[in-house]
């Protein structure tokens, strides 16, 4: 895969353009943030997806202004990020935050059939796996009202920062609590309808 | 605050312009993504950020190219996203997400001297109220090794769902649990260095 759009300049050692890395860290994610351009003006809004195999899918209303821009095969790029801690360095400057995030850069191309059923059945499965076959499948009608895209993707990475603070060796002996504090998307009781 | 690209066509009951909206939304967010676009190609990086008042400032190393891009004066468009929970309802297609967002658009100028002080700090303070008098401020070579710019803010939107599933009259005697699974980012114990 090329790596032109995608070089990781900063922090190199934190990068990585293996697909399984990629995958990892989308499949981790439970959305992403979906950029593209309209008369040279980036917009970045938030949105769910479902990957099978190398395939990644996003859906939305066919009435949605993204979804009708996105889908005339514009270049977009798609981003989804994990915090996993707050780096409590000594210093200001040493601060940080552990992380993981993927990029995929592509064009969207709609989807049709048993391909946009398919595809939305790994959105669902994405956010909830076994949910799907609990449920009541999507109508005709249902299905005529939701459009559905293939991202075709031609670039993609992935970066990570895990691990304590990086101090300076003159700032070891400051009386500075130092390390991570971890966070994670948790998710708590379920409150019935 | 006008708003042209900001405008909220799809559920515009969820949809707000008020200052206060989006700014409770970009606190209460550990982090966003940074949409800019580089030879037509759009480009979505995670990306730290501080407010004080109506300024939003961001950061990193003045030798990254992204900080260089976007210093250009460029059209950005940063957004915040808090995944709330998951609403199951009884169809797949009524399943959704509770979440609030907050999208803001406008160009980033380079900040210097005491503004340039004081957004790191309210970069710092944004994830870790105090803990920017705890520790050894940055240096005067540190403070060269950091690019912070001030996003003037063009417009400004903030969107919401909260609640449980909404489906259809005739599903509501399904037999199927729905309802929403709330989520949260949870901070752990802390890992000292």
């Amino acid at each position: 895969m090329t790596a032109t759009r995608s070089t990781i300049k900063r922090h190199p050692e934190r990068g990585s353009h293996d697909t399984e890395a990629v995958h990892a860290v989308l499949d981790a994610a439970p959305m992403g943030h979906l950029g593209f351009v309209v008369d040279g003006q980036p917009f970045v809004i938030p949105m769910l997806y479902g990957r099978i195999g190398d395939a990644l899918y996003l859906h939305g209303s066919v009435a949605s202004r993204l979804m009708r821009t996105v889908a005339g095969g514009v270049e977009v790029c798609l981003t989804a990020t994990l915090v996993d801690g707050l780096v409590l360095a000594r210093s200001a400057f040493h601060h940080s935050m552990n992380y993981r995030s993927a990029v995929v850069f592509g064009r969207a191309v709609p989807v049709v059939g048993d391909e946009k059923l398919a595809a939305l059945k790994a959105i669902s499965e994405h956010l909830r796996p076994g949910r799907w076959d609990e449920v009541r499948p999507p109508s005709e009608r249902e299905l005529r009202q939701t459009a559905v895209l293939r991202l075709e993707v031609s670039e993609m990475s992935a970066k990570a920062r895990s691990g304590g603070p990086v101090d300076e060796p003159e700032d070891l002996t400051l009386d500075v609590w130092a390390g991570v504090v971890p966070c994670a998307l948790a998710w708590g009781e379920p409150i019935p309808d």
